[in-house]
């Protein structure tokens, strides 16, 4: 094709998504013409003004419908975008997250809520529960559990006393990187990370740094802090950690387990409906007796409720008890559901159910 | 109005947005189609993958007919990660800019380019500029000027010597806030920032503080890091290294000029066309007589070409010679600028245009 050929085409092509662009405008503007009217009708009630089944539904009917070629991804993204914006018509929504900005905790809140969010980043995953509860925010939310290294205790004990309901989940995959002032192995004396990130690396780090000592530190920030201010010591940390700090990397990715992702749960002070493919969480308690547990879960199997986690900690009561967190696929009020947790209550000596909420994997 | 009165509205409502969300998506699903016919036919070429005045022209059109409720920055958010996703699907576009994440400077990535690019934190404005000259990124993001403190000279420095054409700019607004271990101003005996950060809230601290020694540091980060662990100690900073550090605010917004922006280039290895509404920004130095200056700057005058800003460095070759940045409204290949352009070349003893560009203020 000649360049004269050329530009004529694309010229055509151009011509096409204006005209796109154009029909896009007015169908977003009704669309936020829309929202500001739920809210209007809200105003008169109670009504929450993010609801996460609803959201979940929206993607899930968006997806069945696509040809492409954007994918799910690309689907999903945009509009958790459109509907950020149109919902900050409503209102907007101030949602706690554990601090600081730019790190794994922030990109789970845009991923859950788009950008059209008021982020509140906070210091302690006490303080999250204590901001939700004193109605200071929306929504918190906080990492529970990680792929490789399990749970988070402290969000599993303030899950407990707390009167949070979980509403969401968000998935997010975790990079680790070597870091240190060189981008080279020789003379490193020490390796400091966090103690998680040393154990989801330990694989990698048995093969190709065996000799080399490890020390754990309060946060991979501050293993690479001291790998900048000492030529003989690395680090294992994120992307971000590298850059602040000025760092070069000896070898991305030593993560032991390459899909290494961290769970977070959306916490808010509202129930969520179903969305057709939900999950429940509970925390529950059962006296330290013979063959407890085992009749603890009896109920799921007899109903035929898939039980997708179970995590047991100590009571914090001194009387060694446990507390088992348990996930079940379905919504609460879904009948064999429903009937499961009856059956429970009667068995346990503590039942509380967190929340029934949207899967983040959907089918 | 009853609860069920309220339900029946809000589903009325409802099914009118996922009629729009049908639609929207089969448009954007026929606009990426035609981005990938559009990547088809270029890759027939060297026609680049983004063309900053096209997509500007694209975000002209629709603001001139958007009839609202969504406004003008609801419009070039969205319509910015439209056009970011399509574009990904022809190839992803790399850039780089000064890091580290979660700064200014990756926030005039997101504005600029929107998500669907790969950033490349860098760590000095050099490293920036040579990624874009050896063709290991599509476009560079450097600051320049910040309203109340002037120009980088860094990148005024780099602009002179590398081959980097201006190819965007973008402004984003700045905020300051006191920031030391107890939120209180009793007890502090220093306060930290990085010099430009002082010189932005000298006003404020000549009212407020005017007894605490001031100490300029390498970066408000670092001076975040001493107020944590002194606590006769406070830093000016931005949000992000009050989270990081874990300190209080005694006040926010400190910095003198309530509208304190940073304007950001964006730099590339393309010509960009003209969008309408364009600057273009050139380096001049004239030889060091009498009247050089106003010489140099009549052909402006003469053509009635608006400069939006005139800024002197010297030369560093050591014979006290002047460089001239300049910023002119409109594009080079308009009749006047491109007329006072060849007038200003006989003139000067150096001239480097170094970009026309869309204006990021459009009206």
């Amino acid at each position: 094709m000649s360049t004269p050929d050329i530009n004529a085409e694309l010229l055509k092509f151009r011509d096409q998504i204006d005209d796109i662009d154009q029909q896009m405008l007015v169908l977003l503007n009704k669309r936020a013409s829309l929202a500001q009217s739920i809210g209007h009708v809200k105003a008169k009630t109670d009504a929450p003004v993010m609801r996460p089944e609803r959201e979940a539904q929206v993607l899930d009917k968006l997806n069945a419908s696509n040809k492409g070629p954007l994918n799910s991804q690309h689907i999903n993204t945009l509009f958790k975008e459109i509907m950020s914006t149109c919902r900050s018509l409503e209102r907007e929504v101030h949602v706690a997250f554990l601090g600081p900005l730019g790190t794994y905790s922030e990109q789970a809140v845009w991923s859950f809520f788009g950008h059209c969010v008021q982020v509140e980043p906070v210091e302690t995953i006490e303080e999250a529960f204590r901001q939700l509860q004193a109605l200071q925010v929306d929504f918190a939310v906080v990492p529970v559990e990680n792929s490789t290294e399990g749970s988070i205790a402290r969000t599993l004990d303030a899950l407990v006393e707390s009167s949070a309901m979980v509403c969401g989940e968000v998935q997010l995959a975790i990079h680790h990187q070597l870091l240190c002032q060189t981008g080279l192995l020789e003379g490193i004396e020490k390796i400091c990370a966090h103690p998680q990130a040393l154990a989801q690396c330990r694989g990698w780090l048995s093969q190709y740094a065996p000799h080399i000592q490890q020390e754990t530190v309060g946060s991979n920030g501050v293993a690479a802090q001291m790998a900048s201010e000492n030529a003989k010591v690395a680090a294992i940390a994120g992307q971000a950690a590298r850059e602040r700090y000025g760092l070069k990397a000896f070898q991305e990715h030593i993560q032991d387990d390459a899909h290494n992702t961290t769970r977070f749960l959306v916490l808010g002070n509202q129930l969520t409906g179903p969305s057709g493919q939900d999950k429940t969480s509970l925390v529950a308690s059962v006296p330290n007796q013979p063959g407890a547990v085992y009749k603890m879960l009896e109920p799921f199997n007899a109903e035929n409720v898939s039980m997708t986690r179970l995590e047991s900690r100590p009571a914090r009561n001194g009387r060694w008890e446990y507390y088992f967190f348990i996930d079940l696929q379905g919504h609460q009020t879904e009948p064999a559901v429903a009937k499961a947790l009856d059956q429970l209550r009667q068995n346990a000596s503590f039942l509380k159910v967190l929340g029934s909420y949207p899967a983040a994997q959907r089918t």
